[in-house]
C-alpha cells in the first residue's frame, strides 16, 4: 500500500494564475475524498487567513470518508522560541488531523538564506517539532531541498533529519524543491537513508526536469512509503508530481494498491472537475487522463486496435475511467469509420455501402478544410446527412451583420431571419464583436420555437486560419457547447469567419435538438401561432 | 555526443489537430537546422504526396548548415518483393540523407497485426532494407514496439533487429511505441543489447506514462547515442519525448554536447516559433522553455533567489534562452529587454530609466493577452510609443463592416476614414469577410496618401482565442506582411475579431512607413492636395 497525499490545495497554489476561493477548496476535498487519496494537504492557516478559515468550515462539514487533512506551516524562526511563534501557534490549534512543517535541510540555504549559525537551524526544527507534539499533534517534517542538501553536504542534511525525528515527527517527506535532481539521484539518496533511518519517508517531487513522476517512482522504489503531488500537476514554475500520473503508475505498472477498491475509474472525472474549478484548459495530452491519451488517428493503427486494442494502447482506458477514441481523419480509413459510426447507426455493418459513402464525403470535407477530429457532434450530422437521415429543425434565411468604431457599450450588431416549419422568425442582438452577437441573435431568434435552446450556451470557441493567404485565408472555427448537462462539439469552415462560425453555431444547435431536445418540443414547434 | 534526431515533422504530425503545410515544414526545418539539430525526420514520402513534394523543394533550397534529412517508410507487405513495393521505391528515390524504414519487432504484432509467418516478416525486414542499400542509401531500421516485444518474447525481438543489421541498417531505433515501458525496463534492455550487438542504437519513446524523457535519459545513460523526440513533445497520445526537455537535460545534466556550441540558448525562441507554426498554445509550465518555467510568486522564494538565485532554480534560465519573472514584484526581465531594445535605440544603455518604462508597459500588455514573442515589429512600436518616440503616419476616425448572407460574390464591405495631417481620406471595399474587406480598405485608403503601401500585401493570419468564454472571448490575431523585399509580424488584442485584426493591421503599415519608406515619400503625404 503507498499512501497518497494530494497538495493541490497548499503546494498547487502557488502555480501562476491559480488562486482558490473557499469554495472552490471546499469542492476540491470533496472530489479528492470520492478518489480516495488518504491524505489532503489543504492549506497553510499561519500565513493565509483564508486557509485558516477553511479549517475552520470543514470542521463544521460531514466527516470525509477516506481522506484526512494536513496543516502546512514553518518552522519557527531563528532566535524565537517555538511556542512564541505565532503561526505555529495558529498551525497547532487548527483543526486538522495532521500538521506538516518544513524545515531547511540544505546547509547553503541555511546559509544564504536564512544566514543563521547551522546548530540554530537544528534548533529550529526540534524545537517546533517538540512545540506542535507536546501540544497533542501528529507531525510530519518535510524537508525542504533535501535532494540538494544530500549531495552537496549529506552530513548536514542528515542531522536536519534526526532532529525532526528525535522531536517526534512521525514521517519524513523528501523534497526535490527545485526539481533538478535525476531518478538516479533519488533512488541513490532514499536508499542510503533507509539504511540509516527507520522513520516512514515519503517524496515530493517537482517538474522542471520533466522528470517528476520518473523521481517519484524511483523513490518509491527505493523505499518510501508516501508519494506527493498535485492533481493535474499544477503547481510553482513546471509544476509537482502529477498525480493523475502517478495513482495510475503505482496502481497498473508497480501493481501496488494506493486507492480504495474500484477507485482508479474515478480519476479522469476528477481531473476533469478539477480543471474546471481552477479555470485551467485540461491537457488534451496529459497521460491516463487526457482527451487524447486514448486517441487514435493513423488508420494503420485504428486497424491493429480493432484487432486487439493492446496494440497501441498501454492499459485499457477504461481502468483510469478514460475512453478510446478514433480521430475521423483522412488517415483513419473504412475500419475507424464504421467504429464511429456503430454508435449511433446501429443498424450499418461494416460492409455497408454507406460507409464507403461516409468515407468518401468526409475525404471531401477534409480536402476542404474540415477537421472532426474535434467535432464528433459535426461528425454525426454529416454522416446523417450522407445518409439523407438529418433532420431538417430550421433554415437560415438571411442576416445581416455589421461592427464598427469603439464608442462604449457593444460594437456589433446581427439581425437574422430563421425559418421553422414554414413559419418565419426575425430577430436581433449586439454583442462584442461580429460573432458573439451573430450567435446571441441566432438562439435568441430559436429560442422562440424550441424553448430548450434557451439553455444552450456556448463553453469554447477556437479560430484556425488554414492554408493561408493573408486576411482571405480560410478559417476553420471549432465551438463547443452544453446545455448545462451535455458537451459537444462542431465545427465549420469558410473564407469568412462569420459564414464559418455560423456553419459551427448551426451544428450546434441541430445536434442538440437531434439528441437532447423531446420530441415534444419539436413537434410543437410545428403548432406555433 | 549525443545525437539528437528530431521527428516533430513526421511522427509528431500524428498528433491530435496538427497538420503542417509545405511552408510550415520548410520553415520548421530551417528553425531546427538553426538550433542545431544533427537529424530532421521530415516526413513519409511513399504515403503521403505533400511529404513527397516537401522533399523535393528542399532539393532546391539552399543547404542546411547542422542538420541532415532522413525520409520515413515501412517495410514492404506480407508476399510482396520490396522491389515491386510501391512506396519503398518512392522513398528510395526521394532526396534525403538518409531512409528510416520502421517493421515490426514483436512477435505479438506479426502475429495479431500482420497476420503473417514470423519469418515472412523476417524477410520483408531483411529484404526492404537489402533493397533500399542496393540503391545507394544509407538506412536506419525502427524497431517498432520494441521494448514490448524484448518483455514478451526476446528472441524473436532479437531476431528482427539482426535480420535489419545483416541486411546493411547503419542504426537501429529502439521503439516504445505504446509509451508503457518503465525506466529500469528501458536501461535493462538496452545494456543486455549492448553486450549482444555492435551496430549502434537509438531510442524513440512516447509520454503515454509521463516517462518519455526519464525513459529516453535511462536509455542514453545504458548506450543508445542517439535520442529522437519532437519540439514541444507533440504526437500522438500523450505525444513524443519532448527535445525541449530532452535537449537541456542532455547538454546540463549528463554533461554530454548535443547541439552545436553555444546553440543550447536558442531552445526557448525555437519552441515557441514552433508553437506558432503548429497553432499550439505553449506550454507555460514546460521544463526549461516554458513560460513559467523560470516564474516565482512566493515572497519568501523571490527573497532567496535575489540572494542567490540557485536557490530556487536548478539552471541559469539564459542557459536556454528563458528569463527569470516574478510575479510579484518585477526587478528582472531588464536585461532581456535591453538586448531587444538596443538594436533599434542604440543610444539607450542598460540602467536607463526607459528601460524599465519599457518593461512596466510590456507587462500591462501582456497581463492584457499580447504577447510579443512571434510580434518584433509590433515589440518596437510598443517600445518607441512608451519612449514618445513612435511617428503618427494616419488615425483612423471611423469605420463600419457589413457582412451577410452569401448570394455569390464578395459578402463584405468595409467603409474606412482616415486622417493623414489633417486631411481626410475616405474609400470602401469588398472582400471575402470582414476583415479582409477592412484590410483592403484600409490599403486602398492610405495608397492615396502613400502610394508604396501598394505594394504591401499580408504573407499569414492568424487567429488565437485566448482566456476563453464563448464567443465573447478575447482574439489575439498575429499578422506576417511584406513588401516584397523584408518581412514583418504584429498584433492585435481585443474582445473583437476586427479591432483586434485592425490593431495588427495599423502596427503593419506604421512599421513599414517607419522602417522601409523613403523619407521623402512621408514627407510628400502632408502636401498633396
Amino acid at each position: 500500500m503507498i499512501q497518497i497525499s494530494d497538495t493541490t490545495l497548499r503546494d498547487g497554489a502557488q502555480a501562476e494564475g491559480i488562486s482558490f476561493s473557499l469554495d472552490d477548496k471546499l469542492q476540491m476535498v470533496r472530489e479528492m475524498d470520492d478518489l480516495g487519496v488518504l491524505w489532503i494537504e489543504a492549506g497553510n492557516p499561519g500565513a493565509n487567513p483564508l486557509d485558516a478559515s477553511f479549517f475552520q468550515a470543514m470542521a463544521k462539514q460531514p466527516p470525509l470518508r477516506f481522506a484526512h487533512l494536513a496543516a502546512f506551516g514553518s518552522t519557527c524562526h531563528p532566535g524565537c522560541p517555538a511556542e512564541e511563534d505565532s503561526a505555529l501557534r495558529v498551525l497547532s490549534s487548527c483543526q486538522a488531523d495532521l500538521k506538516t512543517i518544513f524545515g531547511k535541510s540544505a546547509l547553503r540555504h541555511v546559509l544564504q538564506v536564512l544566514r543563521c549559525d547551522p546548530a540554530e537551524n537544528l534548533r529550529m526544527i526540534q524545537d517546533s517539532i517538540s512545540f506542535l507534539r507536546k501540544e497533542g499533534n501528529r507531525v510530519w517534517f518535510d524537508a525542504e531541498h533535501f535532494f540538494d542538501g544530500w549531495r552537496e553536504n549529506a552530513d548536514y542534511t542528515f542531522s536536519t533529519l534526526l532532529a525532526a525525528e528525535k522531536a517526534g515527527a512521525e514521517r519524513i517527506i523528501l523534497c526535490d524543491t527545485n526539481g533538478g535532481s535525476l531518478p538516479d539521484q533519488i533512488s541513490e539518496a532514499v536508499r542510503q537513508l533507509r539504511e540509516r533511518l527507520n522513520i516512514p519517508l515519503g517524496i515530493h517531487c517537482h517538474n522542471d526536469c520533466g522528470l517528476a513522476a520518473a523521481n517519484s517512482l524511483a523513490a518509491l522504489n527505493a523505499g518510501c512509503g508516501l508519494v506527493q503531488g498535485t492533481l493535474c500537476g499544477i503547481g510553482e514554475r513546471c509544476g509537482n508530481a502529477d498525480l493523475c500520473t502517478l495513482i495510475p503508475l503505482i496502481s497498473l505498472k508497480l501493481g501496488l494498491p494506493c486507492l480504495p477498491e474500484g477507485h482508479l475509474s474515478r480519476l479522469t472525472h476528477v481531473s476533469r472537475v478539477a480543471s474546471e474549478i481552477m479555470n485551467i484548459a485540461p491537457n488534451e495530452s496529459a497521460p491516463f487522463v487526457g482527451d487524447s491519451a486514448f486517441a487514435h488517428k493513423g488508420g494503420m493503427h485504428i486497424d491493429a486496435i480493432l484487432k486487439d486494442h493492446t496494440t497501441y494502447e498501454q492499459v485499457d482506458p477504461e481502468t483510469v475511467g478514460n475512453q478510446r477514441r478514433f480521430l475521423l481523419s483522412d488517415q483513419s480509413g473504412r475500419a475507424g469509420i464504421y467504429a464511429r459510426l456503430g454508435r449511433f447507426l446501429p443498424d450499418l455493418n461494416r460492409d455497408s455501402p454507406e460507409i464507403a459513402s461516409v468515407v468518401k464525403r468526409l475525404k471531401e470535407m477534409e480536402a476542404d478544410g474540415y477537421t472532426y477530429e474535434n467535432a464528433d457532434a459535426s461528425f454525426e450530422l454529416l454522416a446523417l446527412d450522407t445518409l439523407g437521415r438529418r433532420p431538417g429543425f430550421f433554415h437560415v434565411m438571411d442576416y445581416h451583420v455589421l461592427s464598427q468604431q469603439e464608442h462604449g457599450g457593444k460594437d456589433a450588431q446581427a439581425y437574422l431571419k430563421i425559418e421553422v416549419n414554414g413559419r418565419e422568425g426575425i430577430n436581433a442582438a449586439e454583442g462584442d464583436g461580429p460573432v458573439n452577437a451573430l450567435d446571441l441573435a441566432l438562439r435568441k431568434t430559436l429560442a422562440q420555437f424550441y424553448p430548450s435552446i434557451s439553455n444552450m450556451r456556448l463553453k469554447d470557441f477556437k479560430v484556425r486560419v488554414i492554408n493561408s493567404h493573408g486576411t482571405a485565408s480560410r478559417v476553420r472555427v471549432g465551438i463547443e457547447s452544453t446545455d448545462g448537462i451535455h458537451l459537444w462539439k462542431t465545427v465549420g469552415v469558410h473564407e469568412n469567419i462569420i459564414q464559418a462560425s455560423l456553419k459551427a453555431l448551426i451544428d450546434s444547435v441541430d445536434y442538440m435538438l437531434t439528441r437532447y431536445v423531446s420530441e415534444r418540443e419539436i413537434q410543437a414547434a410545428s403548432v406555433i401561432e
